[in-house]
């Protein structure tokens, strides 16, 4: 592939990839579905650098602080590439005293020297779309509306009730370490084995406990316990009735504010998807109060997705420590025991902003959508799903084409003012980059997109002031099958006229099938941008020829996912 | 600012900020006017990573290669931080074989460790926005078709003509410079210092020819001749009558191509902010065929941008060859010698994917808008212009809030089912995170970010099924200045037929004062999001207590600009 004295290999940096077509389409769509939601619930954006100071990321992240990407030193100041979004925004809420409240999200890269599983949306520069909310509130009134906003981005993406919103308390967590009888020190350490409940059978973590962090085999019994249960009220009430558990301080609180959380998401109508589960423990240090995980079809290990693992699975190349290199670098796309993982995951953290301004400490909750891992799931589903209707890759409304017979001079100049006109209407318009074209190369190339119309220039025509309109893709016997005559000074009314049929078409085959587009949530009318004094007739047959060509891009049945447990 | 232990100071890296507030909300509403304009003319996008293999950008900039971003030595793969988009373009065209031809546009973040002049746009971390056309295609209809695009985008933000696009080609240009006498082997390094008659006079780039590059005085004058001319069709007429240039076949076929150029733009509508402009040389070595920028009000230096330099301008720094890094890292926002440049620029590059590829050399045409530049113009006029109406921080249209006398509960879980009922109907809408909010509080929350309805509820009204509707900001004697009473049931009608009559009467206000927004071009219809079946009042009088809080966000008066030269 290298020319002639290129000594290298054209591509991407290892874990990093283009984005292109089709894909980029869909993820687009995740992307504005995502933001619709935001914003829905008042937030504002705020876009932080690519690279902060790297003492800014210094003794964040524990031991993951390895996988941090540095800037070379080429004088000046020290950089390294952020490795979330949670903390540039601690960062820019400790810089910024005059914000002591904030709603915000924010959609962008950031960057993990990590083993990478490209087909599982596990690369080392992905997106995340990150929603927070910081401010000293009424407890667990911010912390509910991010389930209620997790359930509209997940409704909104159609999976339609086919993921579970994970939910724990730190303090509830602790509480049941305090409990079993482990150790002050020992908690964190504890709460990291638990966290691999989700990758890992049992027996593997109370090992990990017991061998190799020395905790004693009665306190992991304990442990062993309680993680395994979940519910929602009820295990609640089951934990509230427990008097040993009420007696611990850590509990007690936790529960307090658990069940305070239940009675705002019952409001919010948003506890369907939601499980209370004793065993979701997330690595990171900084969470201080609730925790969420949404998981869905996909994220868990094929290895051990099913029943138990019936060999047990292969440590964690990550896992092994420093050497090694040489595997670093591999994708692990085919790995059985690397899932998706979580789709989103996030918590509360109260302290991190202290970490950089002293006193003034701004409490936080938040919530990390993982864009890239929710692509690779809507993408396989596709894949799977051979009648899932393909997206489009551009947007064009219109071709402009001209044909004539002998003499034929092209008619650029007027393919270009009518392209003209489109425009200044706000119609998107194409046409081909030759003076002279043949018919059918201008076909081939509206068709090749899916171009919905076309604009037929002709001498003759042209000369009485008319151009022709051909709809693309019209049953054999439609009226206007071979496209109609229409004055050039009504053209922009004849393509809104037919643009707009077409969009009111695809709403209308939607409702019929009751599919379920990206894009909106339940309940809310896909609305048409029309001028608003055109009437539209809407035909009562709809041929299998005027279907739509993009519609229904993530149809329910193209998502699988597994229902809430 | 840095707490105890905390030895360093709180700051984005050098060049880099965050972005916030209202100014985010100024730069995505360029971003969505430019993304429409590339969508209207079929553009797909294409995302490539922030960061290349180190020899994909080797080679590529000349001198300016010392201003790329490395990242650290870690192990693995050396790589680079983008330093345009062009190049990770051109690179994505030369792996993918499939694709011979496509109509691109990609909006990213680039970077550059150069001097920094934060308030003029030019930063380390900046957006381009960029929109190639690839292909083997007939001459110059791509290249007619990026002016047009270019036109779309700044009438788009509502610059109403107040730009120039400056054109050139690469062969007009050296075809006079081998008339002039100018050896072979200094034709770039003449043409670079050409490039630079923007930021100084004529006698300083001629000092620069003769003195430091060794060119004959003779032919440095003859240049000088040329160089000061500019116009449009009769440039090019003018031009073609010199039997000396139209002997020299550079020359010839530039001129040919410029000709087609013009007919092109006359019949695209896109001639009347043209410039052909003889002194527009660029300094890129890769361009081949046409040159483009864009420059209005703000884009030259203070110094020298009215009548002749009085004192001659401080030599740029970055020119002063590699030492003196003590000042390099310093900002030059207040150095009249340094203006925003230009807003836009691009050209033709035929031989850059060949650069990868080898033989297979697919041409292209493109340009890369500057929207940190663009924004700061656009700020700066808007801070000059008292009048101008400032854009709302969120797009929240109702505040649910509760009121009550004695015993009052606060009413949360009724707020956060109301507030559920709007989301779930796709309304904006924000609650206090307070169980017993004050009144004023919550109005106070609501007027902060110009949130135009409230619902309010009290124990009486729910009682009865009823909830009150308040617009903000009705005039004294408004029938509904204290708010109207609904049925809870008709609750997301009434609202949504108040946020119609809202948008209705921006849209109104604006065609009645001529004002024109950012997000559309001239002839576009604004139009609203409204079920089909909604019939809308609009009341005759306006009152001034209606007037939009966000709609006219850049009337003309907001954007200062030069008028065409």
């Amino acid at each position: 592939m290298a020319p002639k004295g290129q000594k290298f290999e054209l591509k991407t940096p290892k874990g990093t990839k283009d984005w292109e077509g089709k894909d980029m389409v869909i993820r687009d769509k995740i992307f504005s579905t995502i933001t619709e939601v935001f914003k829905r619930h008042g937030a504002v954006t705020i876009d932080t650098p690519v690279f902060e100071l790297k003492e800014i990321l210094a003794g964040k992240y524990g031991e993951d602080s390895k996988l941090i990407y540095d800037l070379a030193d080429q004088g000046g100041e020290i950089c390294s590439l952020r490795y979330d979004l949670t903390v540039p925004f601690a960062r820019w809420l400790a810089m910024n005293r005059d914000h002591q409240t904030i709603k915000r999200y924010h959609i962008a890269k950031v960057y993990r020297r990590d083993q990478p599983a490209m087909t599982k949306g596990r690369m080392r520069e992905f997106y995340q779309c990150d929603f927070d909310i910081a401010g000293v509130y009424d407890p667990m009134l911010p912390d509910a509306e991010i389930v209620r906003i997790t359930t509209e981005v997940f409704e909104g993406l159609g999976w339609n009730g086919r993921y579970t919103i994970k939910l724990n308390h730190r303090k509830v967590l602790d509480g049941i370490f305090e409990v079993c009888g482990v150790p002050a020190e020992k908690i964190r350490t504890i709460s990291s084995a638990v966290d691999k409940l989700d990758k890992l059978p049992w027996a593997e973590v109370r090992k990990e406990m017991t061998e190799e962090k020395g905790l004693a085999e009665e306190a992991a019994d304990k442990i062993g316990e309680y993680v395994v249960q979940k519910g929602q009220k009820d295990l609640l009430s089951k934990l509230q009735a427990n008097e040993t558990l009420m007696a611990n301080a850590s509990m007690k609180a936790g529960l307090a504010d658990m069940e305070l959380l239940f009675t705002y998401l019952e409001a919010f109508d948003a506890l369907e998807n939601v499980s209370f589960d004793l065993s979701l423990a997330r690595g990171l240090d900084y969470y201080t109060g609730v925790i969420y995980e949404v998981v869905t079809e996909g994220s868990a290990p094929l290895a051990t997705a099913s029943t138990a693992a019936v060999a047990p699975p292969k440590p964690s190349k990550k896992s092994s420590s420093g050497k090694g290199r040489v595997d670093f670098d591999e994708d692990r796309s085919s790995d059985p025991s690397v899932g998706v993982g979580s789709v989103a995951a996030g918590g509360r953290y109260d302290n991190l902003v202290g970490m950089f301004s002293g006193k003034n400490q701004i409490p936080c909750v938040g919530i990390s959508f993982g864009v890239d891992r929710i692509f690779s799931i809507i993408k396989a589903q596709m894949a799977a799903d051979k009648n899932a209707e393909q997206p489009r890759n551009n947007e064009t409304e219109v071709f402009v084409m001209a044909f004539g017979g002998k003499g034929f001079t092209g008619l650029v100049k007027e393919r270009l003012a009518i392209c003209t006109t489109l425009w200044e209407a706000g119609i998107k318009a194409e046409f081909l980059y030759k003076v002279k074209p043949k018919l059918p190369n201008q076909f081939n190339a509206a068709e090749k997109n899916g171009c919905p119309l076309c604009v037929v220039i002709g001498e003759d025509e042209m000369a009485q002031g008319k151009v022709k309109i051909k709809e693309m893709g019209l049953r054999d016997g439609h009226p206007e099958k071979e496209g109609v005559l229409v004055n050039l000074t009504d053209l922009v009314a004849e393509v809104r006229k037919r643009i707009l049929r077409k969009s009111n078409l695809e709403e209308l085959i939607q409702e019929a099938a009751g599919l379920k587009v990206v894009g909106g949530i339940r309940g809310e009318p896909e609305l048409v941008k029309a001028p608003k004094s055109e009437s539209v007739e809407v035909p009562e047959k709809i041929s299998e020829a005027e279907k739509p060509a993009e519609g229904s891009l993530l149809s329910q049945e193209a998502i699988g996912a597994v229902p809430a447990s």
